[in-house]
């Protein structure tokens, strides 16, 4: 019923003036490709991919009968023929009615983000997008970081009336905020924030830690390595592949940040 | 810098043994549709939607440049050209490279879920899914939603490793755990979690409480109304679209749920 795995990672935990370096439990975070195929249908459709999802392995059939349930795609369990797992991909063969408009389904689905070929490949692909930079290393003061929460906490005043929001905020090095924003979605808020940037030239994003009020995924760290971001600190804990990201593109990630102790999962060096 | 604008709403808090009705803030939710035109394309390019996300109202443009920016569909401001803002809906006029590759966009937004139409529309949509039911309502002991919050942490090992995973679980109105999942976005959790209901026939969604650890979008609401599921459970809070769409299809709804208290927003007749 429970999943047992979560993969380790070694981590470094700040907590008041004691550093240490310690083998912590991070959230696993993959691609899913949910492909469906339906001999029946005239023409047969063969291995058509209908979502990809950034879920946390184990359980893929039921993920992807639940999605293709809720999506009103299947009504009941007897329409599902077949199904073949593989590596972050899962194939449904599927007995459909055949009044069901498959190309509702492209209509059907949000996107809520942007994540390229999603997974591995696409920390990669993004290559093409990310500026290279040549500014020395953003350093962020230990000190500066701790104030953040609350700091945070301030400004945010939808959270404050509705406990039900999250924020991005830029801060420069020295804690004072530049831009906060918020969205009932995560990688809103931080495309509210960029978009925000964008359109002010006086903000360099590339000069200032952001904060997110989260969770960090690998779709926020994505968003941040595109626009030239170099520290990202959040409330929340980051997956594998947001580490994974911030690896690559030498962004400096805390995760867990509190008034008096917060984990770094990349860039310890550039915190003074 | 920050939107002053949250909606309110009557609801029912339970303190203790106090019963009060208060006027709350709540998140608003509502999609977004992002379109472009481009009038330099051959063929010219003219109001293609995008990107229909959920989002809070307020920041729309810089929503819509943080994301085609981040996507990599615009480099620089001076691709802008005009934006045309009008009710959940903005169009960005712009000025693309040849060589931007829109068939990439199809490839490159992963679907997060199931928005329907999204947004009040999709609300009336979804009554095409969702199974009528003439069982009696499903009435929930006060006592047993106070225990949940507890029982939910016991069970979840993956959130109790790594602090950074979402669950949704079903519980009895007795109080006992029926099934777990356990996942990296909330949606895949309750995916996974009716989809493994699909594949067990002993288990009955619409008898039972769903719990989850984070906060009600919209989107949650409707899978869950898909399912036939009758009561909702959260520790985090709904946004104005998740209680609209729990008034319309019967679903009580509870959030901000702890040890000694939590809130109603639809369906305080259903709690004993």
């Amino acid at each position: 019923m429970i999943q047992s795995f979560t993969p380790k990672r070694q981590i470094i935990k700040v907590k008041g003036s004691e550093i240490s370096s310690v083998l912590d439990h991070i959230t696993e975070e993959e691609p899913l490709d949910i492909s469906i195929s339906v001999p029946s249908a005239r023409p047969k459709i063969f291995n058509k991919t209908i979502s990809i999802t950034m879920r946390t392995p184990g359980a893929d059939l039921e993920l992807a009968l639940g999605f293709l349930f809720t999506e009103g795609i299947i009504r009941n369990m007897s329409q599902l023929l077949n199904s073949y797992p593989a590596d972050n991909k899962i194939n449904l063969e599927l007995s459909l009615e055949d009044d069901v408009d498959l190309s509702r389904l492209n209509r059907h689905f949000y996107t809520s983000s942007s994540c390229g070929v999603c997974g591995k490949a696409s920390i990669e692909a993004l290559k093409t997008f990310v500026p290279s930079s040549d500014k020395p290393a953003l350093i962020v003061p230990r000190g500066i970081l701790k104030t953040l929460p609350l700091a945070l906490r301030k400004e945010q005043k939808q959270f404050a009336a509705t406990g039900g929001i999250h924020a991005a905020a830029l801060y420069t090095t020295q804690g004072q905020i530049i831009l906060l924003k918020e969205d009932v979605g995560r990688h809103n808020a931080l495309d509210k924030l960029i978009g925000a940037s964008l359109l002010d030239p006086n903000i360099s994003t590339n000069d200032h830690i952001l904060l997110l009020s989260g969770r960090i995924s690998f779709e926020l760290v994505h968003k941040a390595a595109v626009a030239g971001i170099r520290c990202i600190a959040a409330i929340g804990a980051p997956s594998t592949l947001a580490i994974e990201t911030a690896e690559e593109y030498d962004i400096t990630l805390v995760g867990f940040l509190k008034s008096d102790s917060f984990n770094i999962y990349n860039g310890a060096n550039n915190i003074s």
